[in-house]
């Protein structure tokens, strides 16, 4: 028996039309097909593939065994979490196996931190798999805000905002253009380190980047309540463009 | 007379299927289309369009004043390009201003290091703008390259290669993941310094990535001649994901 493929499809930020020709001709086709999503949820993903899907495709679901609950510092997080990839890879690895094709569905872009890197670095040697790229988060939100982001020699620097107050210090210092992602609940400290550094100004917060709701104001004009999950900053590089 | 709307449509990094759904119909759709080319040749964002054009479109293509004949450290680059973008505006607020819809082609995404940011910042008050994110280079790179770039909280620096030495060096060493475009003549000063911060064997070289005859490899099989302009390093992070 022939294995099948997995196919990693990007799927952008949100907008079913930013979806690639590629991923909507392979996900029309795919027999089965998987997605990642927060226990109770819709996900993402498989909101955006909806009106591109096979219908008589059969669905794999796997549910994140976490989400909030345990913080990424407790010490079950990664092994836990490790675990649940190997049983995701062994379920697409049957499918695979039986000579099925499976479309993996991620949003934005798969090997921009996303989930799909797991199963694909547990399964790339024993499957053929194709990887399509897709619109990332940060382009969506870039191009709805309307906001030019790096220019000539400018330098574009994707941070989270989970990381330390110091790293996200020294970094943003150094960036022309920046985009904070992972927001949550770290808004207040990334615009007590923005302030300090002089770039509240020129600072966009983008919700729901492309998606039905969506919008982006300065971060000036913005709470400090937490970020919902579809959320980021943007920082646009030159702000004065040299021709 | 109601104006026409401009169209900024991102459209990937080669492979004609990697357009958007969106691009695609607005391509189909537009009366009149523009791109930037240099002189002489085929624009990469024309090629990628071809299959999707609306064949009765009026094509505008605006050929670059200079290619590498003007470095931009001349004193004449900058303004030169300033009055050839001011022109590249004028005519399309001509067509707009009749009432007519146009798409403006860009390789990648647009406001990734495109040309179209610079008619997009003298047009954007005049009529109204549309900007549609496309697939990135380093998007379709990473994914032929089948190379996973950002885990978990690390971060991911873009640079072009035409910065000066200290200044990649400063910020390469900060780096988890980093992309390096518009490599040119710069590939074996770039190799120098990529072997001093011990990363040269994680660096991966992919040229015409997406694209007919694309390839990747990593950067130490890669001989030190000059780059063509459709080639960037890729230099993944977390070598280790913890879960
Ligand atoms: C796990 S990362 C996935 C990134 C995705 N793979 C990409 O290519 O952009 C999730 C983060 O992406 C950002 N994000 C994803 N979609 C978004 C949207 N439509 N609008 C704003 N931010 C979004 C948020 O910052 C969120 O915390
Ligand atoms: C002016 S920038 C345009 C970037 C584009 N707007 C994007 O979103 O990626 C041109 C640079 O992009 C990179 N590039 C564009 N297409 C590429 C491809 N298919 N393969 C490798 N590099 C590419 C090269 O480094 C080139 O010097």
């Amino acid at each position: 028996m022939t294995s099948g493929t997995l196919h990693i499809l990007g799927l952008g930020p949100g907008d079913p039309e930013l979806v690639t020709l590629k991923a909507a001709r392979i996900l029309g086709a795919a027999p089965v097909f998987a997605h990642f999503a927060k226990r109770g949820r819709t996900g993402h993903a498989r909101g955006i593939a909806a009106p591109h899907l096979n219908p008589a495709a059969e669905e794999l679901r796997f549910d994140y065994p976490f989400t909030m609950d345990l913080p990424v510092t407790d010490p079950r997080y990664f092994p836990e979490m490790g675990a649940f990839y190997d049983r995701c890879a062994e379920t697409l690895s049957a499918c695979l196996a039986a000579g099925q094709d499976v479309a993996l569905l991620c949003e934005g872009d798969p090997f921009l931190y996303g989930s799909a890197m797991y199963p694909f670095d547990r399964l790339r040697h024993r499957h053929p798999v194709q990887v399509v790229p897709g619109i990332t988060a940060m382009s969506g939100c870039w191009s709805v805000a309307e906001a030019p982001m790096v220019h000539g020699d400018d330098t574009l620097l994707v941070l989270p905002a989970t990381m330390d107050s110091d790293s996200l210090r020294t970094r943003l210092q150094q960036a022309d253009a920046a985009v904070v992602m992972k927001l949550g609940r770290h808004l207040p400290r990334l615009r007590g380190i923005l302030d300090e550094l002089g770039l509240t100004a020129r600072a966009l917060y983008v919700e729901r980047g492309t998606m039905e709701g969506g919008h982006a104001v300065p971060l000036a004009g913005r709470d400090d309540s937490p970020a919902p999950y579809f959320s980021l900053l943007l920082i646009p590089g030159r702000q004065d463009p040299r021709c």
